[in-house]
């Protein structure tokens, strides 16, 4: 048994959904681990990690389209603003989604249904760079 | 240490919460591991594993009945409707709600607490069979 | 490779976001695991684990008038009432968010982004005492 850890930067340019699927098989390829399981988790508040259906783009933009009417930009309630009025939802969606996901590994593979991608979900308007940090843990 | 995986088919007959903890506990016990953790990880896009109240079954009814509101079938904007109406909603409901959960092993038992029970939220209308990987990793 | 539990009793006084980063940084110090990961978990079904903004508090009184306007008390169809108006909506609030976080250790420390912490996330108007199971697994 042993612990792998490394380190995605994801580019990210405005909102949506953004496949990191095979970046994370190359993480667990370096590791060597062929069972056990990894954590992939980000280290942000404004976006996060999430498991989506991965063959038609147009059950993503659906998805997109329902948070943007799910949590709209600029509620009158909100006061916290000061990075614009994509600042709050973006903590919104992130507590309405997940900060990480864990996923079983086995015989050197994901364990990941046909359909099944990881994706970045992305919830700030302007372009970012982010760090997702990859763990498996295994023999 | 060590891992142990094993899997269960659920099968679903329509929309709401299944109960798996007594499923799950089984794998525990066949993994023969008394202290760590077992992840659950669901296989599907169109379903969820959450961690739901297991006593009072109105619970349950008021829980689906609320993410039938949340996210209604045959919303104008859906592009995604090759499978139907359900189709959509599912893959919202999901991404709203858990592909996996990991809960903690001491002395052989998931360390869940009185009202705590583990459930396959099914959100597709037809029937299903469903593939659930368990993932046990202690000591 | 090995693991250890810990246990934090986290008191709350209505409902709202309490930051538990600290107290789980010290069952890390106690485990004297360096590398791995760590599981929170919450052994109830009416309140949340959630990461979140710990810099402005304007952020998360936002994110709790959010949650109270999407999950409001007292809706008509709800049928588990017993214990009041705020019982169901806390089911629902923790089903939409997370019942247990898993973050990557790394040279003895969560890998946390800047403004993350951990929040125990109180669903209930009154005063309670919430059992948090934290699991350390690693090297």
């Amino acid at each position: 048994m042993h612990v792998y850890h490394d380190q995605l930067e994801v580019r990210t340019h405005g909102k949506g959904l953004y496949e990191i699927t095979d970046q994370i098989k190359s993480k667990i390829d370096k590791s060597g681990i062929q069972n056990g399981t990894v954590t992939v988790f980000v280290q942000h508040t404004s976006c996060s990690i999430v498991v989506m259906e991965n063959a038609d783009p147009s059950a993503r933009r659906d998805l997109e389209e329902f948070f943007e009417r799910l949590v709209p930009e600029g509620a009158d309630y909100f006061a916290h603003d000061s990075e614009g009025s994509d600042d709050m939802p973006s903590h919104i969606r992130m507590v309405l989604t997940r900060t990480s996901e864990t996923v079983p590994i086995v015989d050197g593979k994901m364990q990941l249904g046909t359909w099944q991608g990881i994706f970045l979900f992305e919830h700030r308007r302007t372009a970012h760079q982010r760090k997702v940090s990859v763990t498996t843990i295994g023999e």
